[in-house]
């Protein structure tokens, strides 16, 4: 009952239980298939570092007119800050260190991701964009949400922020950034890359604070384990397709915990749909996939066994 | 009445009624001294430019974990936008033709300027910084206040800007901008210059506007003329020390529509005192300044018609 909380007792309750809970394989059902006719395991999550990025500058908020031009603005500064952060070219994060551990895309995969059905028109309607960018310029968009790792801005509070104008320079800017990681990047060890750079940044005219306000390990298992090769046969049986594969772009902290503790590759086999609206108002079920899901995971326990 | 709503029928009623309030100079009791021992006078305003830079993505909200690296975030993209405002190491505003009109500073001026005693560690106290910073590094504290144009940013609305954290790549991103303007800037240009620059960088893969939320023209009038020598003296005789002259860092549009229609110099005669909290809770009256005010005035009536 802990999910949408974050699942606070779930890491202490696994190491207490590690023994009792041996398993050879783990079956999340969380996620989705790409459309009713197109199921898809995803073979690992993306992780995350949230960060709130602080600038201080005037002990209080003052007048433009009176200080405009002798008072560093802490906006100016910051949007001077984060526009470092990422090559305006190639798309990369800029900050020192961040790909060191970020596992080469294996050629097999890359080629796997490749039969994914969805092309760049198809991604920019759904996003809803006039084109597509924002990553890495060397990768596909796909290869982009899934198995390269971002930055993102989401909000950036501080001064005035309502209808009309108001010329204040505030005393403090904030911004709310993220980086989803693959592996093996250590989301501990980028907040703490992500804060020394901006330090490095930052002029003496303003005080600098990064706060990690939340942290997600990033986890991949062996699509070619035989737990998963059961679940490609037994969605293949029941949706009359072989799956697709793909490692999600979103985070679930839960899977990389479930890997490390119990030593068991976790197969995510998400039976919702992408218009699904989850977490969101008028969040439905769409009832035949989930009856085909029932039916795919019937399958899989007979597989399962048979492998066994 | 008007006068704290931009006073709009005011620019129709001078043209009206040109004839009737012709005059050799217009004194405004609007500012405020130095110190209470310490008389200013303000020979000109800084005009200004309001800016709203809006940068809209997708068509609505898309969740980081999904699309993030594939859809050009509306805020990474602005703060590279804004960032390239600003020269960062010399503080020059970027706008191509943004100084054009700037008049240079006449070195009488500058040394009269330079009689002010504000000195910079005063000035840091008075900002509550921990140090001076976010103007041209060409010119003083003092100067940059006063005789050269600013931008700053006043706030950045758009996506998540509550509490803790949110994985949102906002449909849209704005920013609240002003640039504060010295003679003979012309703040529609200058708001055209501005628009045209930012839309030569805007990426494909978003959609920029940039509204004009409000313009002030800049003015200054000569610190020779009579009128001004009268004011001079008188606040010599009223406070027993000479003023200082420094043109206000603020707006006041009314002051280039005066000159503008009547032909007459405005001399600002502030009575007010800078920790006066004007327009603030708590705004106050200093009764021993206002009435060496009241004095200075009856001293500037009588020398203005000695000088006629």
């Amino acid at each position: 009952g802990e999910e949408e909380i974050s699942s606070p007792s779930m890491p202490a309750f696994l190491r207490t239980h590690r023994e009792r809970l041996a398993a050879d394989a783990v079956v999340i059902c969380d996620g989705s298939l790409l459309a009713p006719d197109l199921p898809l395991i995803s073979h690992g999550v993306r992780g995350m570092a949230y960060l709130e990025v602080e600038v201080r500058g005037p002990a209080t908020d003052l007048h433009s007119g009176t200080f405009g031009g002798a008072v560093d603005n802490p906006f100016n500064v910051l949007v001077r800050l984060l526009a470092r952060l990422q090559d305006p070219e190639t798309g990369r994060v800029t900050v020192p260190g961040f790909y060191d551990r970020v596992r080469p895309i294996d050629e097999e995969e890359r080629l796997l991701l490749a039969q994914v059905p969805m092309g760049e028109e198809q991604a920019r309607q759904l996003a809803g964009v006039c084109a597509l960018g924002g990553g890495e310029t060397a990768f596909s968009p796909l290869e982009r949400i899934s198995l390269r790792p971002t930055l993102d801005i989401h909000g950036m509070p501080g001064g005035f922020t309502g209808e009309g104008k108001k010329t204040v320079i505030p005393a403090r800017a904030l911004a709310k950034v993220s980086m989803r990681l693959v592996p093996d990047q250590d989301p501990v060890e980028i907040a703490g890359l992500f804060r020394h750079f901006l330090e490095s940044l930052a002029p003496c005219t303003v005080t600098l604070q990064v706060r990690t306000l939340g942290t997600a390990r990033p986890a991949s298992c062996d699509y070619r384990h035989p737990a998963v090769r059961a679940a490609d046969r037994a969605f293949s049986l029941a949706f009359g397709r072989a799956p697709v594969y793909m490692r999600g772009g979103g985070s679930l902290p839960i899977v990389p915990e479930l890997q490390d503790v119990l030593g068991a590759p976790v197969v995510l086999m998400g039976l919702g749909l992408p218009d699904d609206n989850a977490h969101a108002p008028n969040e439905k079920l769409h009832l035949p996939t989930f009856y085909r899901g029932v039916q795919a995971l019937v399958h899989y326990y007979a597989l399962l066994a048979e492998d066994a």
